[in-house]
Formats: C-alpha cells, structure tokens, sequence
C-alpha cells in the first residue's frame, strides 16, 4: 500500500483507518485465523477498492464511520474470494507469501474465506442500509458465478472474447464498480451520479483486468514465464491467447493442447501470442476502455477527489504494456 | 419431509412454500450450480429448522412472506454449511446421495457454498431488518469458528466434555437457536419470548446432536460400524468416546491411536465405549437438555403452535437410543 497512496496523504491516511477497522473486525478467537487474515492484510495489497470507496464518497455528504466500513467490506469481500480462488486453484503464494491454503490446508482457507463473508455482513448490518446489503449480496453473488464461469471454460480453446468479457466483468469489474458506486450511495449521491460512479467503474476494471492479462505476455522473460505458465497451466485462456488463437489457430493450438508445458513451450507460446497480434489487439481494447472511463470521469462534478480519481486511474491504466 | 410432517399439515404445507421460495431463489444461469442445490433441497432432509422458524413465527403477528423468507434463509445457511463440510470432510455421501464435491469436484463444492451464501443476504436483505441480518452474520460466524474449532481439535483424545459441549453449541445447536429466535423476532414477539426461544433452540439442538453421536454408538451394527468409524477416521471424538476415555483412558487410548482403524478395531472401540459407560453417561446428559427444553417450552404462551413444537421435540429427543 505504502508508495502508491504517497501522493495522496489524506486517502492514505484514512485507509490506514480502514486496514485498523479491518484488524479489530476480524478479531476472533481462533488465533490461526485471525493471524492468517491480519497477514493477509498486512501482505502489501494497493488497497485500491477501499480507496475508490473513499474517494466517491467524498462526492456526497462524507459520513466517515460508514464510508470507512464500507471500504473495509469491499476490501474483505475481495480477500475472501482471493481465499477461496487460491483453494480452487491450489495456489502456493499470494502477493508473495505463502496462501492460507498452502500454510495452513484447504480446511482452514475454505472456513477463512466463510468467516470473512460473515464479517462482510456483520459490518454491513452494524452501519449500512438494506439497500446497500441488497447491492452487497447481488454483486457477491455475479462474482461467485463469474469465478465457477472460468472455472467452467478451462482448457476450451474457442472461448470467445464475449465470453472472456463477460468472466472479467464479473470477475475484476464488478467490485471495482461496487466500491465506487457504494461510496458515493452511502454520502447520499443522487443516483444518477451513482450509476455513473458504477459506469466509471466498471470501465476501470475491465481495463485493468485486460491490462492484467497483457502483462503475462510482455514485460521481462522471468515474470512473463511464471504467471502466463501458472494460467495456461490451468487452462485459463486470457485476451492476448484468445485474439491470437483467432488470427492463427492453426499455430498455437497443437502446443496448447499438449498434456503438460515445458519451459521451451511456454517460450513459444509467448512469442506466438505476441506474433500473431493477441498483444497488440488486447492493448487497444483495454485502451478504449480506459478512454471510456476517462470520458465518464469527466462528467463527475469538479472537485479535488475527481482530480485524484483521475491520477489514479492514470496510473493504473496508462502502466507500460 | 414427507413423514415427520404428515401430522401438521399446516406445517407440511408452509413448508412445501418455503421450499419453492428456496428453488426459486437459487435458480442462476449455471445449470449445475442450480441442478446441484435443487438436488440438495428435494433429497429429502427433514426440514427441521425452517419449520422451528414456522412454528415460533405463529406465537406473534405472523407474515407469512416474512415468515416463509427467514425459514428458507435459515436452511439456506445450512445447506450452505454441509456443502462445504462435505468438502473438508471429502465427503462421498449425503443424504444418501452423491455429494456435491464427489459429484462435481471441491470447486464447484466451494463456489457453491458461497453462491448459498449470497443468496441467503440477498433473500434477507428484500425482506428482513438490519437487526435481523446483525444476528444471521453473528450466528453464521459463531458456527463457522465451531467448524474450525472440531477441525482444530481432530484426533486429541483429551478433549474436555466442556470443550465437545461448546463445539456442538456453534456446530448444531446455533442454528436451531437462531431458527426459533428469528421466527418469533421476525413477527415482532417481544424480546423476552425471543430470548426464551433461542434458549429452548440450545437445549433441543444441543439433546439433538448428543443424540446423534450416540446413535452411532448403538443401534444394529451394521449403520453404528459405518458413521462411529466415519468420524472416529477423521480423528471427531465425540461425547460417548470422551466418556469413556476419562472413565479407563488406558483401554482405549491404544487402539484409539492406530493409524487407521480395521472393521474388527471399530467393534472394540464401539464396545469398549459402551462397556465404560460412554453411552449411558451421554444418554443422562441428553435427558437433562431434554427435559430443560421441555421445561423452557412449558413457559411459552399456550396455543396449538406451542402443542406442536412440545410434540415434534418428543418425536425428536425421545428417539430410543
């Protein structure tokens, strides 16, 4: 969290606030749990959900103690399908540490992942509306099916880019749209501005999700290696391979189609991808995206939160790929 | 359900309603996520909890929408629990069918459970309080932390009857609470009354589960060899097991601690465990549950509803065992 937020005392500050509500939040009696979320907290995310919480709803009437729980509910709903995605996925680390699942067995991470839903909305219930709860839930529950979406079309190689769209719409879009658009319905923002926050947000998942999956197959040759090897491993067909399968399926399907990779063919996966146009076509979707969400952005009233939203959004999207 | 209901058949009816609530509610996209809850909802479990919440619903200003929704939330949270219990336990059988997980595999098992999860919000969220979702949360994490607490303590063998009476407190007496509270809350009884039935949701749940755990310890071989050496493999030392233990450690400790268990070591435990007193020991404790919860149930304001539930915890508690 630390260097990202330095440009912004105030929001960094107020998420300071929000990991310490985090903390006490998840306070419970079984020691292993309640260390191995406050690790997770501590890991080092950007906090980025949290903070679009904040900054939408600094857009309304700024109640501190209900924008704060939200940020932490958004953020906890995010670690609680990070915990259960690394059970799917059997994931040996996360942001560098070790995973609940690989430290302490799928058991403890399927229970961590339930106790962090419970906290959600004990959170929720304690400084929320119905409303909000009912926004809550139906977002949870578009993320669950995207989440069992992927999982479903592994290892199928004509996925088509509405398909992908769709996974990540659910998968990273929608709760980049619930924080923002909840922040600003929690200050009592006319919903009109609202569902523009929604809008906003949704544009900025998807572009980093795409932006995300650009990465895998640009970038140095050792980061390249491990986390385009860690999807295709387990059948996860992203934009950049989807575009490339589309230009040339004749090229890259026998070697995806192999029972296992080996570095080398990793190697030529990744030029493949890179030759046949699957990089260079995803950079400009995830460009219009990003243009999208500018373009809404700069409907939002003037004010100095606009101004960060916009930095952020600069720097998250406009990253060298 | 068919039989335990047959003679209220205003309760058998309400239920029926609850039950479609249920399928209408879990109906998405994803037809196995659907098909695998409709498999789990018509497998016929007994319907014991949403009918406690029919039932303590009556003795106030009774909604039936209100009332029907609660009682479909509270098996929700149930099923919830045994999908994912089935996938700590690698569980192959439930209800007499395939389990999700064995079915579908682990992932789908998880991303099911939280699918019910959400579901269970959503439902509450459209048609409950915030007071009411405070103490969902709050009970739904309590029995949570009871799952991680009998995983935690898996193949101790000086497990404390204090510390097995306050596993099964979250584990199964929580939700029979919770069933009976929430009914009564949900149609505005006044405090006392709820309180009075969350109580005697303890007391049934808590006679329920010993019970249980000792009908594995009785009954014809046959169905005691196959759930006493179910749980006794995964290391569930329940209360006639600790019984006995704390009655003549040295008999049983050593073949307790053999690495697995032969079909001739299962009858030398079950006899060993009812040679030391284990079952009768349980046995006396269950009564005394019982005879608090009939004690507690005598104290609610009369009606047919209170008749009702002082005959289904007879037929409930006064199984022979």
């Amino acid at each position: 969290m630390e260097k990202f937020w330095d440009k912004y005392p105030e929001i960094k500050t107020e998420l300071q606030s929000v990991v310490d509500l985090m903390k006490t939040s998840t306070k419970c009696r079984d020691k292993i749990v309640e260390t191995s979320i406050h690790d997770l907290i501590n890991s080092g995310g950007k906090m980025l959900r949290p903070a679009f919480v904040l900054i939408s709803s600094k857009f309304g009437d700024y109640k501190e103690e209900r924008a704060h729980a939200m940020a932490a509910v958004v953020e906890l709903i995010h670690m609680a399908t990070l915990v259960h995605d690394d059970v799917i996925d059997d994931s040996k680390l996360r942001r560098g540490q070790e995973t609940i699942q690989s430290k302490y067995g799928k058991d403890y991470a399927v229970y961590i992942g339930d106790f962090l839903f419970c906290v959600c909305f004990k959170i929720l219930a304690s400084t929320s509306s119905l409303s909000s709860i009912k926004i809550d839930s139906n977002s949870m529950s578009r993320i669950c099916l995207g989440e069992i979406d992927q999982m479903n079309s592994r290892f199928t190689k004509n996925i088509s880019v509405k398909k992908y769209l769709s996974r990540i719409s659910a998968k990273t879009a929608e709760l980049f749209s619930l924080a923002l658009y909840s922040g600003a319905a929690e200050s009592g923002c006319d919903e009109k501005i609202n569902k523009l926050f929604w809008n906003i947000g949704h544009n900025i998942g998807m572009a980093f999700q795409i932006i995300d999956d650009i990465l895998d197959y640009t970038g140095n040759e050792k980061s390249i290696k491990k986390t385009a090897a860690n999807d295709l491993r387990q059948g996860i067909y992203t934009l950049p391979v989807i575009y490339a399968i589309q230009s040339n399926s004749s090229s890259l399907e026998p070697i995806l189609m192999k029972d296992s990779y080996s570095e080398e063919d990793i190697k030529v996966i990744v030029s493949l991808v890179n030759k046949e146009g699957g990089v260079k076509k995803s950079t400009r979707l995830a460009e219009r995206y990003t243009e999208k969400a500018f373009k809404l952005i700069k409907r939002l009233p003037e004010n100095e939160y606009k101004y960060i939203l916009t930095n952020i959004t600069k720097e998250l999207l406009q990253r060298s790929y």
